[in-house]
């Protein structure tokens, strides 16, 4: 029999542990509990981002290019020190503007958390630092964003003007844009309509509405519920300016799919020529996760908790999906699993096991997490192997009938 | 390839879960979740019992025998609804008394925990209420006492007087046979002479020394250091007595394996012609667990703790030893896993599983015991599925090299 065994082929592609572990840390932490399972398994390590935080550094790591980094005004108009990544590789120069980075709700201390005053304008300053930089190519990660002002503060920054009735500048933040009269885009930044603009956005998230991302997103940034009502009118009338003073944009910038990433900031990029796409579709075309799925025979995966989200959209679906059309099987780690869980078994993962050890609280697991993580998949690991055994390989009966096998 | 498809053979096989759930009530809970996962398995659930609670009315319940209610003194004095079993089937009549049902911790009040002072004097009711209803073999199962007599008060309940130097008889517990002068068996009960006594033990307990029964197991009965050597010292003078007063016995009442299972109730029963035998090797001759895991694609057994214990005699240990004889996989389910939990490796354990799904204090673990573990059951058998999904069968390219196998 040894003369048929050959090395299993495990890739482990994660996302980061919200306010815990980074893409990379998990990655590692379960590479080395894999090890410990299955010591001579090739594994490769893919740690995925999402367009939040650790896209650009993430990126450029995997293309071999550079952060660069630089200050700009923050979410609370305190200046941050933030950066945005010049990727390596062929093709055109392309740049990589994390918007958490210069706007992301870590940058707003607990008790600033107004959505309706946060300010996307840092973003607008790294786009234009891209610009100067020679950027062809800028591409706009979104996700973890402090800010819910549609993108204004941004567009202001690279040249826009937003007046109120008596053609006043309005003050920073969306709560303002319930003022908005008329928008100047005489001094928008020219270079602009040169270059490509992609935003890479959560597709679930529109601006405006009852799923619009105030009433979504606003209660989790520190908006009261009449904030929340206030300020999804006055993302409504920025929409609604945008589109009668920038001229047709090409996508209905209320509902279209992606207008409400990042507070709105998809809705405002895409008003000055952005294009709008399903985040996976562009982050993962500079990391050949298809490829390395191809060559798998196990794929793991991880999220720091299991929700009903998960299936919506996050990381693990998003890799089960793929590896489901290789018909190959997944394995989802997490810290907690939450009641909805079972939804990602509709998204093609097979198993998903909690990493903890025993009972402790929150914050225990959370000072722990590598630990954790490491010891889980290794436990994980060996509940998978074992069924190894449940083959006529093992001088048993049969196969288990468990499931239609995926690809058949 | 559905006609190669038979059903799989899962053998479940778990203790109790201590202060939360009992044997059967760990197995039908990991049933429950085995069946969500592989819905046409053939199940066989076996409650194992280790002489402590519940071991009475699972071999009653595994044999077709009965439950005999009897009042007896408790470990305090307070009088205490015990119970024992006759056992069906062919052979000799036979009596299970389960100690931790006369004396156990859970009948000591927390504060009347002074292992000095609590009684075996209810398990010697039982026996003579056994010996009354003409049972010619007797079972003791040691295991979860709240005592550290030695079997003292057993032996008084069985007409031995035990005598200070005044000649008067002592008081109860363990602390007063520092007085032993000398011991009286001209009372005692003459049956006895005629039946087979047999004593369930952990052999990892002895009487006496720095391993012995005050020192390992005093503090978690209440003892402080200086209570505990007091007790130890207590407890060879009670084997040195026995030793001369009752003649040879034929074991080193002091050191023998078993001696000083349940507060030393093994060395007291082995000076009146009890033999002390390795539990399981009793226990399980009831159950045929050799046939049913002979019959199993996959074992799983489950433990409330695993930790440095587990691999030195506990359930999950002897199961995953027997299973190995047969060169069967064992998957061990836990509430917790402590960390020593590696040491089951080596007593044939392929892989082991925390069952909890996210952080959360002990209580709450606790009191959702049931639907925890039928949940983590359900996921951790979807695990090892996904093993299966590893192998040639599945257009793989080679099993997974991961141990040499069992029984190979």
């Amino acid at each position: 029999m040894a003369g048929e065994e050959t090395q299993v082929r495990i890739v482990i592609a994660p996302g980061g542990f919200k306010e815990s572990l980074s893409a990379e840390e998990v990655a590692a932490a379960i590479a080395r509990g894999v090890r410990r399972a299955v010591p001579d398994a090739s594994i490769t390590t893919m740690p995925l981002i999402d367009g939040g935080e650790g896209t650009a550094r993430t990126l450029a790591a995997a293309t071999g290019g550079r952060l660069v980094p630089h200050r700009v005004t923050g979410p609370t108009a305190a200046p941050v020190d933030a950066h945005y990544a010049i990727l390596g590789g062929s093709g055109p120069r392309t740049a990589v503007v994390e918007m958490a980075a210069a706007a992301g709700l870590r940058l707003v201390p607990r008790d600033a958390r107004d959505p309706g005053r946060t300010t996307t304008v840092g973003v607008g300053e790294l786009i234009a630092h891209a610009l100067d930089a020679g950027a062809a190519r800028i591409l706009v990660g979104c996700g973890d964003s402090g800010t819910s002002d549609g993108g204004a503060g941004a567009l202001q920054a690279l040249g826009v003007r937003l007046l109120d009735a008596s053609g006043r500048e309005l003050p920073r933040g969306g709560a303002a844009l319930a003022l908005l009269d008329r928008i100047d885009v005489s001094g928008l930044d020219s270079r602009l309509a040169r270059i490509e603009m992609v935003v890479a956005c959560n597709p679930f998230n529109v601006l405006c509405g009852p799923e619009g991302v105030a009433r979504v997103y606003g209660p989790q940034k520190g908006a009261t519920p009449a904030q929340a009502d206030a300020l999804d009118k006055a993302l409504c009338r920025w929409a609604c300016v945008l589109e009668r003073d920038l001229g047709p944009v090409g996508v209905d910038l209320h509902g279209a799919p992606g207008t409400g990433a990042s507070g709105g900031l998809g809705a405002g990029l895409a008003a000055i020529g952005g294009r709008l796409v399903p985040r996976f579709e562009v982050l993962l075309e500079h990391l050949d996760l298809d490829g390395v799925l191809a060559a798998a025979d196990l794929v793991v995966t991880a999220e720091g908790a299991i929700d009903r989200q998960t299936s919506r959209g996050k990381i693990p679906a998003e890799v089960a999906r793929r590896a489901e059309r290789h018909g190959k099987p997944v394995l989802l780690l997490a810290g907690a699993i939450g009641p909805d869980a079972r939804l990602v078994y509709g998204s093609g993962v097979d198993a998903y096991a909690c990493i903890l050890p025993r009972p402790m609280p929150m914050d225990e697991a959370l000072a722990h997490g590598t630990e954790i993580l490491e010891d889980g998949a290794e436990r994980a690991l060996r509940l998978v192997l074992l069924g190894t055994a449940l083959t006529p390989e093992a001088e048993h009966r049969g196969p288990v009938r468990a499931r239609t096998p995926k690809g058949a």
